[in-house]
């Protein structure tokens, strides 16, 4: 099976494709753009899901479900939300299909037109804050912490399984308060949180930073944003996170009495991450021989292959095995099918990045030990049975841990600091990563790199120092760098 | 608060349209049809879903993400499906909105129109069916148990909060089988799965049956039901199970090569239930102060109320059982809110159905004991101190319990065996329930009496006996008696 998927170095592109259709991931569908997310995918985004809701809830945040459609005329009400999202809406504009008169099957019907055409979201700012300002009256319904997991609708022109599609699902949180410091607050936190997610989780190191006016969500005053970058050197925008300000407050005329019994806007925020961190996962940890799972969000943890194949001794050890490890929460796999081969099984289950293999044969149960096998380095090892209980657990921290640690190093060794075009040039197109550049500050700048170059700022990061110095493109004066690098 | 509840039998359906709005479980929203389901009530179907998911997942599913839009010319390929669902489709024509040339705001770009226009998934078998004909070759690739959480979209004329909402949260398994035995052995024991959860979770008994051919699902052999009796004496249909033979395997061209190597069509079963089961929840237990949850559905299960409010003394005895009870996995809530009073909370706590109330008072701490306050028959006692962790726990199995007795007492008393026409009027009118009664078996005489009465016929029950008899209606011989009800 390995032999199946094109090697990084080769094709990247094909390489993830690769190994999104044959780990099982995804798959395409009728529809363009959109994808089926395949159960081993979708597995993944459960986990992802239930970690992410349990540090919502944990943040005091609730769920809730708002409508799929927004009326046209709502997106017009916040200027630039709608100059943002209008040009890749899906509309819906009938309400009954009827016989073709002229043919066989459905046609639409022109007696059903809509009164007012409908989108599919995009992202519910406007459905919600028309919501809200039913919710909020006085300082006493602040704040409204919320959040939703929902699919949404974009029209994307250029689409990739999780990384870009027509249809995607998310979260999207959306907060209310009475306060701009309290908001921004919210917003850092929710940047925080999903920064935190990503290292313990994924084991996938990010940038925080804000993001410049002309790359932040249309209608936010601020988006923070966290960065990622993968093994071909370019970035991925990985999650997002926004102080609204009073702008959906003031489109949908949201008010709030005061403790001194006074009027003033409500102060906002949302934030929100996508089943593209799934396509992150993968970018980031995975290798020529298929996919590579942080044991954190690995639906399978370990899997226990017979050698050469299942009988009641080995059965025997293997469903002792099994039920130690999940006692202490760990999900096992013991893989009794013999119509399939060990090697055959050894590569699918590599394929399906499984951190930790267990291979039982009877010579080694002669011998008392077992061979144990890691993904992440692909080290075999042989372990007294009696220990095995312990050292499995052991083993998935410090894979995880490995993970983190050998992708934080790529990462870092990925930050370069170029003073100069030539340079800005050079280490883009030969080494990538992230180009750590003074720049003028101006979005037409910002702009020209990107039309000659094709990297964009992905982000002031949050811990940058004052320091004064030239833009890389303009040569005027600068008092920070900022991150600049291709992008997903 | 209890006061702004409309009584049921002065209005039974204005009373659950107080409950759904006080409660806060849904509001209305700018979209006709749809609703916002608001943070309690979105708790109670995170716990639906979490135990339907717990139970699929041990019959054996997998959960997979399938495309919200299905092409128009797939709904044609089952002749039934396409009768049965085009009707009430949301219809996708264009993606893209523009700057309206005439004015402000935005309108539908017609250079958008998309070549084949797309439905809002009424119910996923056409795209799913579409899938697997990628999915299947080899009986080894069977059975698929697929089961996907999702939005779903329904052009209803007449809608109410949960029970009849144009867009809907559910559940749809899809499943496929390599024999007829096999697929229709899914369809019944998930049939089974979702009556255990209604017995067991909402406390709401259900008769299984099967559904006449005239109400079966549209491209369905066999539809199989779970129907509920509401307070007011209308049946609701909670969930329905389908063996849909080969019918959509052969519209979609789905085959497999048997064991003898010999090609065969695929053979189906799709099953779902939705958040109509909170508004059936609601109409079964609540009463005219408000909700009644059963205990293994409240968000909140106990809710402890300082008297008159909190201090030092209050608030040590309130955290330790706090922490007991929560050691034991029971939700639990201590409002220390000072700027309200005890009755406000009570009344407000009574209002969302929370199953138990604590009432912990300085002058009652000095006796060593403690208010307990059931909701569902409003009993108040006084607990000793030292025994309130043991007795809360079994309280709320007890209440659990008794909603489920009283409810079927309710039922068990609303299923009328009724054999003239006349009786069948009467009992209709005067008691409602069920009407047990002999049936031609014709669809002209179903559709006759829905006609005349409103009844329609809610299942052919699985324990039904065989019996001769004469139709309610026409007088011709009959074999077994079927259910009728006035039904949501």
């Amino acid at each position: 099976m390995a032999k199946q998927i094109t090697p990084r170095d080769e094709d990247y592109s094909r390489w993830y494709i690769d190994i999104v259709k044959k780990a099982g991931l995804a798959d395409n569908s009728a529809v363009r753009g959109c994808m089926v997310i395949k159960p081993y995918g979708y597995a993944i985004w459960e986990k992802m899901r239930d970690q992410l809701d349990l540090m919502f809830k944990e943040t005091g945040h609730v769920n809730a479900y708002f409508p799929l459609f927004i009326p046209k005329s709502f997106l017009s009400r916040e200027a630039e939300h709608v100059e943002g999202f209008a040009k890749e809406c899906a509309v819906v504009t009938h309400h009954r299909l009827m016989n073709d008169p002229h043919g066989s099957g459905v046609v639409v019907d022109p007696d059903a037109k809509l009164e007012e055409e409908l989108i599919v979201r995009p992202t519910s700012e406007t459905i919600i804050w028309h919501t809200y300002k039913d919710w909020i009256q006085s300082y006493r319904d602040l704040p409204l912490l919320i959040n939703q997991w929902a699919n949404v609708v974009r029209w994307e022109m250029r689409t990739r399984p999780f990384l870009r599609t027509t249809e995607f699902l998310w979260q999207e949180g959306h907060t209310a308060h009475t306060t701009s410091q309290e908001a921004e607050e919210e917003a850092e936190r929710m940047h925080e949180v999903y920064a935190r997610f990503c290292e313990d989780f994924i084991a996938m190191p990010v940038i925080k930073g804000a993001k410049t006016d002309n790359e932040k969500f249309a209608g936010a005053i601020e988006t923070y944003t966290i960065e990622a970058l993968m093994q071909d050197g370019k970035a991925l925008q990985a999650g997002t996170s926004h102080f609204l300000g009073q702008n959906f407050a003031k489109a949908f005329d949201v008010k709030f009495l005061n403790k001194e019994n006074k009027e003033e806007h409500v102060w906002a925020t949302s934030w929100g991450v996508t089943t593209r961190l799934i396509g992150a996962l993968v970018m980031t940890h995975s290798d020529d021989e298929g996919l590579v799972l942080p044991p954190k969000l690995a639906p399978i943890q370990v899997v226990i292959v017979p050698i050469p194949k299942p009988g009641d001794e080995i059965d025997e050890q293997a469903e002792r095995i099994r039920k130690g490890l999940s006692a202490k929460g760990i999900t096992v796999k013991y893989d009794r099918d013999d119509t399939k081969r060990p090697g055959f099984k050894f590569a699918e289950y590599e394929m399906k990045g499984v951190p930790v293999r267990l291979a039982i044969g009877k010579r080694d149960l002669a011998n008392g030990v077992i061979e144990v096998a890691r993904r992440d380095t692909k080290e075999k090892t042989s372990i007294p049975l009696d220990q095995i209980l312990e050292h499995v657990p052991q083993l998935l921290e410090e894979i995880q841990e490995n993970l983190l640690q050998r992708t934080r190093a790529y990462r870092d060794d990925h930050i370069t600091e170029v003073d100069s075009w030539e340079e800005f040039q050079s280490v883009l197109s030969d080494k990538g990563g992230f180009l750590s550049a003074h720049w003028d500050g101006t979005v037409a700048t910002e702009k020209k790199i990107k039309e000659l170059t094709k990297a964009t700022i992905r982000c002031i990061p949050l811990d940058v120092k004052q320091e004064s110095g030239k833009c890389i493109y303009t040569g005027e004066p600068s008092t920070r760098r900022v991150l600049f690098a291709k992008a997903y």
